[in-house]
């Protein structure tokens, strides 16, 4: 799994279309077509083959909520991008770790979930101070 | 090397400060404090240790232009981003690597650089398009 961790201050996202691709996909279901978020830690996550996601969900998890802890902020955005390694997960494993992922996080920080299986036109701003990005990779 | 790119319909950065970590790195002298660019193709750039810079400048710049025509942009803007790999090249190596780029690019589409060892804000917008955004391993 590799992860690109944002202190973000404006993250807004529009489903465009679902994709097609890798082949076999099902995207989940569309529950927001848009969603604007201000002040969060935005969290870019690719799932890889191999992965043995109940412990890295968890491993995640604790990596975002010591990013928002150092930074005081309050909120994340887990979002699945599949931009960081040629090595994808099947698509079934990919939105399994989300719901881990989600298990993990729900009740400790405000967090939002960005949809499986799609283009998304993508705005985002990032805070200029020393470690407002982080690569995370497990 | 790793190498993220994104159809871009707008790029903002302002260098806030120079960058002291990885340690006894010497930043580029800063041109531009600021860059605003639209319609882009914006190519985040991780320099990898072991890199034959020779050979992978001249196929990203391929790549780049490949990009480039397929969704009829005029200009890029290659950036430095220390964040896609844990295996980061000396500094400089990186910048050499940019200088070699550049070479390659260089009336070959409309060419931006940015800076190279700072901590900087990022405004980023990308469109919607299949395609919009790729990774590249190298």
């Amino acid at each position: 799994m590799k992860s690109l961790m944002f202190h973000s201050k404006r993250y807004e996202i529009e489903v465009v279309r679902l994709a097609n691709k890798p082949e076999g996909i099902r995207p989940e279901e569309v529950k927001e077509k848009k969603q604007k978020i201000k002040d969060c830690i935005l969290v870019f996550i690719t799932v890889e083959k191999g992965d043995d996601i109940e412990k890295i969900s968890n491993e995640l998890s604790l990596e975002v909520l010591k990013f928002a802890k150092e930074v005081n902020c309050k909120k994340t955005v887990i979002c699945p991008f599949a931009h960081l390694s040629n090595n994808l997960a099947n698509f079934k494993e990919g939105i399994k770790f989300f719901d881990l992922l989600e298990k993990e996080l729900t009740n400790k920080i405000g967090l939002h979930r960005s949809h499986f299986g799609s283009d998304k036109t993508l705005l985002l701003e990032v805070y200029g101070h020393a470690g407002a990005v982080r690569f995370r990779e497990f």
